[in-house]
């Protein structure tokens, strides 16, 4: 991977002089036509070794683009609010939306490269951690994100004369740290570390472009000539790409899944209920007051089609709970910020911290749900959120946060009884909509819809629970019996 | 203040259980009118002595609410991000939006009260702070935030029979802790120091609300009515709220101001230019690399007509800087969730950390500048925003953050000659809309907001600094050596 970047590239500067204006000119011309059309958001990771230039290329960007609207993000110790959080949660909340360009220094790469070269981590390790960022990667190009990574490079040679060079002149000595003495001595590791992570990253939507750091004319033209190449070709490219052939999911063919399966018919009497819900609330309540509940999470997730009783059932857990432990967040359609990023973006803003509960009231499920059953994305797109969002809960789990997920199921005859009964009471608030009423049109594709996304988004972290519930009070107390268990289940793991 | 709140109210059972449902319907019925007609955010601050039933009361409007659509703060001890911001960071990045209702544990309040109460400050800092506080919440009032301001108060015996009783229940044993007791040990302090706070910050728009918190009953219904009566009253009112009487701004009568007094005429030859250029970045690349450079933030004002050379000044600053110093913040028409909070809540998300510049391509000085002229906000708006503006930069420059403004003033005639030479240029990027020709006739009109602006928002802790920028090679000269002033003198006084 690095050969063809000990090879001593250079530029003469007659050369350099000559390229430069008019790379700057179409720099700055497939810059603008970004910023004025916002057809997608660029991402330049920057990594390599130390004193390749990392930083003079970053600068030089800057310089030769309107600084304006790129974002430059130096990427080192994690806050306390970013290690309160999964991994992933910093560069989220740092990608560019559309129009912009953001450079990462520092990156989803920077920890698990180190990690392994000073041998903190096994290179089974670093090999799952590739395959995350190359997941995480693959999701960003779907979503219409261009990613430019660029690897500086430096020999052994190069890296010992270029680090004792910055050190010697007043004006540089600040960029070498003691640490970048200490990842010298790694060389010949770090090296072998970071070849075998590049190549299981570099791929046909995003490749490495490993750039030699000795010679600062070759390394700026390289950078340059690279960007706006990226730049200028997924401008012109036709705004709807030729979708990725997609294998269309097959209905079972005995028409038994597990919707169908559900016995509806459950029911509790209201005495029954009072004292069912009493003893689960006051669990509940004890459970997230034991000194290790600081340290854990809990996503709830409620989906179910309209009426199913999702209100009721979340305020049955809030009541059960204090106000300052939980935040509910009711998804409707993304706001203008959340449309110009990736479609996890808006959830990941909502990821609860340790000793938080936060309760989605639909949630990143409507990609799978009402986006595919309503068009309003492509089928490829879909397809592939089933393992973006298995990606997504992963992370949580790994950060220690219990994810919930609840589907409340009811019949359409249930649906069609609980819409007359609101149509009759006078509250406002419950007035039912036209959509209401064409959504029902729709059962049969939902039906498919579901089924699919508990098969495929069931996992170990992360099951769903599907919950009877045409009769409300059964439907009440499975969702606490079982967001117990669970919450049992993570606080045991922690003590 | 505290008198009534000290005779042991009471409410009967039989009368809380005839009031409540009534109650609840109200309020829900109120909180989706306001959910749909997002005419406004709530925002509740709960303050009072421990042990007075702050978090019951809290639990209970969640109880009686949609919890969907309410965001409970438990604003306790500051994240290290919320030490690197000014002291009211945190509580502007959690105000709700219009249609939300946010409650605040903890708030401006506590920590003025509590330092005074501990006698960590003297009475002096606790008015002064009270004064901010009032003045905060009038910009809130003023940018239509509903406050409803809630202090639970116990006279001493109720207070140390509480905490008992509390302490004696394993249920609810938890909710006391060592502060709590420390607290009380306080109690006389206590109470006279947040009288005297209540009394200073009780005003019409936002007058607080004691409630005795012995009897849960009495307290519940107090603050249920309380919290309804406050959504109703604003969600009954006039859309168009009678403006208040504003004096009109006066013209200085010989005309003489300070746009006119500058001398235009002011030059550089391209020599002088480009060695006096490279000696200003070379100083502010050093200045910007100082170890005290990490203590303090830099928040550069770019503000200035059409075509007046920002962006070339802006990018003069940048060539001299690392690209992980600095963000570029160019300041368009607010997104959908910056529309739906107050018009400083956009510029309070870039406020700088230690150890960073941000820069501003244009500001919040939109409010009186283009606002104004456009008539985009009532002259109200505008007249109140001087002194919003002050307090908002008074805050960054408390926190060690050095506000340089400027402002690049050039004449019509000069404006006439660069629009041409744009035009004339084929570059697409610099093409002049038909906006920048009809906003050239408001010339007086803008030239009456400029000297207005500098007049009033000129302060000794943020001057604004006029540049002469018919020239460009002066211009960035003056703006280079400027900004190395505030600097040094920023970095000088926290060495």
């Amino acid at each position: 991977m690095f050969e063809s970047a000990e090879l001593g590239h250079k530029i003469d500067k007659a050369t350099y002089d000559a390229a430069v204006p008019g790379l700057r000119e179409r720099l700055l011309d497939a810059q603008y036509d970004l910023v004025v059309a916002k057809k997608f958001a660029m991402i330049i990771v920057i990594g390599g070794v130390d004193g390749a230039g990392k930083g003079e290329t970053a600068n030089q960007l800057n310089e030769w683009m309107d600084p304006r609207h790129i974002q430059t993000h130096a990427m080192a110790t994690p806050t306390d609010e970013e290690r309160d959080h999964p991994a992933m949660w910093r560069f989220w909340r740092a990608l560019p939306p559309k129009g912009k360009i953001g450079i990462f220094f520092g990156s989803w790469y920077t920890e698990p490269i180190v990690a392994r070269a000073y041998g903190l981590t096994k290179n089974a390790a670093l090999v799952q951690a590739m395959d995350r960022v190359l997941r995480f990667e693959e999701m960003l190009s779907s979503e219409g994100v261009v990613l430019v990574k660029l690897w500086f490079h430096l020999s052994r040679e190069q890296q010992k004369k270029r680090l004792t060079a910055l050190e010697s002149d007043p004006r540089t000595r600040w960029r070498v740290t003691e640490t970048d003495w200490s990842h010298f001595g790694l060389y010949d590791k770090f090296r072998k570390v970071s070849e075998r992570a590049l190549r299981k990253t570099s791929t046909a939507s995003a490749p490495w472009i490993v750039v030699e750091g000795a010679d600062a004319r070759y390394r700026s033209l390289t950078v340059g000539t690279a960007v706006e190449s990226a730049l200028r070709s997924h401008l012109d490219a036709p705004s709807a790409p030729a979708l990725p052939h997609v294998a269309p999911l097959l209905r079972p063919l005995d028409e038994l899944d597990v919707l169908r399966r559900l016995d509806l018919t459950q029911a509790l009497d209201k005495d029954t209920y009072e004292a069912k819900l009493e003893k689960r609330q006051r669990k509940l309540n004890l459970l997230m007051r034991r000194p290790e509940a600081k340290r854990i999470g809990v996503a709830v997730v409620f989906e179910g089609a309209d009426a199913a009783g999702k209100g009721g059932a979340i305020r049955r857990i809030t009541a059960a709970l204090d106000a300052r432990q939980y935040h509910v967040v009711p998804i409707a359609a993304p706001t203008e910020e959340e449309r110009a990023q990736p479609y996890l973006w808006r959830f990941w803003r909502q990821v609860p911290r340790p000793g938080q509960m936060t309760v989605f009231d639909r949630s990143w499920y409507g990609r799978v749900l009402v986006e595919r059953v309503e068009g309003f994305c492509s089928s490829a797109d879909y397809l592939r959120a089933y393992g973006e969002i298995n990606d997504f809960e992963e992370q949580l789990a790994r950060r220690g946060i219990a994810v919930v997920k609840f589907w409340l199921h009811i019949s359409p005859e249930e649906q069609l009884a609980r819409f007359r009964e609101r149509e009759e009471t006078g509250f406002k608030r419950f007035k039912i909509t036209a959509e209401d009423w064409r959504n029902r049109d729709k059962w049969p594709a939902y039906h498919d819809a579901i089924c699919d996304m508990i098969e495929r988004t069931s996992s170990s972290a992360a099951p769903w629970t599907i919950v009877e519930a045409n009769d409300k009070y059964h439907a009440r107390v499975k969702v606490l019996s079982t967001l117990n268990e669970r919450i049992e289940a993570a606080l045991d793991r922690v003590r």
